[in-house]
């Protein structure tokens, strides 16, 4: 159970004041395109001339999403921006603006949701996004929506799931099934595993590829998207949109020591675990040579490369897993959905 | 209660069925400057040169905004856009793209839910919207939460809420209290009163001034927002945000005779009922007879003078109520709220 952490609850505080709060917690960041914000109908903001846009939406609801015994508030906040800015980060997108609606039963704490809005912004802040606007509501559910836009330089290409060719390298950022095995640890409440601080922050506090996205975009990778369902389960939309197969080699992925110490099912938490935001991509043979020289001279970790990209087989695209074993068999897609088996 | 429609329930069906049903519903609209919507990390356009932007975020949440016993998901779809772009036509710009998120319960039927998008698709159409991407989760409350980006062009001021001069007209763009009086005939199952069609259809299928909003901002009304949470709920806004007081004369209130006949505290319905979704504004007199005339000759309802802007009080910016007996006091503020009183 939380302890109530003071302040006073919203439904006595009212909308009004909290929207006021709030404003007073997301200042403007310095030379922000923004210049109209929150308390007008609608936020606005002059983007760049010369720059394509990007818009996502992106939800977290409690007991689907989240579980407020679980984690605070401020990393709910944190979180629900992060996962926007990771869908931009998988199309090489600068973010400049989100929009935040929030539904709340009303017996929440002010301090709660100040809380929340601060994790919010230590984001918001480190890739100067402003949060520009949203709408409260209360529900007996709740629930945070966020929108995020971003932009693009228009003499770059938009990284989409759709670019894979045959013979490209298919990679990752970094590791998986870290976030999983975080979310395993808050579930049954274990109170020390050996890496259990950064599954629980790789669960918490996940970070959106932005630098690494915008990189693969400028030299060259033929596709990406971000990793939220777990390889098996968004591998093969990326295969699907660019009509190919992927071949995945389960002893190249990189699934950290920790995890496989400590969880059995550990190729279970990689592949169909989810919620690790890294980015999946897939380059031409040269252009990965130049991405993994890339990322290290610019202080990001090495892509780890987990497979390559074949043609599609007779029942359309797949993902084949070749196992420790040797064998190489058709995966299962295993997607995380929020009904049914998807 | 609500007779089942028929479909498959959402939970059996799943999520990416859904998406993909819903993808064929959202067709692009002609001309569209989404060059990638439905089914990537993020929506893609290309805004035009020369025009800023706007950006907003609503959210209707069951028994909060909406009772689905008392309106067709396909109204429930309309109004969630329209009151977005409500948000939009009050700073006089042009619609682009929404983005939507929905919580479902899971047990709604497929069709339910693609009457949804259709209906949410009729206003999109109209105003040539695109619906570029969104989210699905499970949620024990029914919420849809929509994003609607939209522009301006350069050349034009935007609206805003904090224009209004002393001297202004103050004016509405059209009926006041059918909205609310539509509700009361909903939730008090009226099955019939003189004019209750008109009253149940401002409250389902609202308008968005999006005409009359562009044409404010290009004769240079000084200020504007829509009418969501009442005239005592929205116009104490305007006010504060513009540093002046607000005379508001009761007899002019464009209160439909339906509504006086109908409900004995039809004045509080105007005053305090909310969700007309007209446009509030103010125009320098000048600027006013312009208006007036402007409106009927491209087949818009003229507008209505309600009152006018005066000198802030010492107690600073209130709204001050010319009542039918000729006394003017000032006006309770009474906002619409969703926790207590705000």
């Amino acid at each position: 159970m939380r302890i109530p952490t003071g302040g006073r609850p919203v439904e006595e505080l009212g909308e009004f004041d909290l929207i006021e709060q709030l404003g007073r917690v997301l200042s403007p960041k310095a030379g922000s395109p923004v210049t109209l914000g929150i308390g007008d109908d609608a936020a606005l903001w002059q983007p760049r001339p010369g720059r394509q846009q990007v818009a996502t939406t992106d939800l977290l609801v409690e007991y689907v999403d989240f579980r407020l015994e679980w984690l605070e508030w401020e990393d709910l906040g944190y979180k629900a921006l992060a996962v926007n800015l990771s869908d931009l980060a998988a199309m090489g997108a600068w973010p400049r603006l989100a929009l935040v609606s929030l539904g709340l039963r009303g017996i929440e704490r002010d301090r709660e949701i100040i809380e929340l809005y601060r994790g919010m912004d230590e984001l918001a802040r480190r890739e100067r996004v402003d949060i520009a606007g949203g709408d409260v509501s209360k529900s007996d559910t709740v629930f945070i929506s966020v929108t995020a836009i971003g932009d693009v330089p228009l003499n770059q290409r938009v990284l989409t799931r759709s670019g894979a060719h045959v013979g490209d390298v298919l990679a990752v950022t970094g590791p998986l099934g870290l976030a999983a095995a975080g979310l395993r640890v808050m579930q049954q409440s274990i109170p020390w595993v050996d890496g259990s601080p950064a599954m629980r922050r790789a669960q918490l506090r996940p970070v959106p590829r932005l630098r690494e996205g915008r990189l693969l975009a400028r030299l060259g990778a033929s596709a990406a998207m971000d990793l939220s369902d777990g390889l098996l389960g968004d591998l093969p939309k990326l295969c699907a949109a660019s009509d190919v197969s992927a071949l995945v080699d389960a002893v190249r992925l990189p699934i950290p020591s920790a995890v496989r110490w400590a969880f059995p099912d550990w190729l279970d938490l990689a592949l169909r675990g989810g919620e690790d935001f890294e980015l999946l991509f897939t380059a031409p043979r040269d252009v990965y040579v130049k991405i993994e020289r890339a990322f290290p001279r610019r202080g990001l970790r090495p892509p780890v490369r987990i497979g390559e990209i074949v043609p599609r087989g007779s029942d359309g695209p797949e993902v084949l897993l070749k196992q420790p074993s040797g064998v190489t068999e058709a995966a299962m897609p295993g997607a995380f959905t929020h009904f049914g088996t998807g």
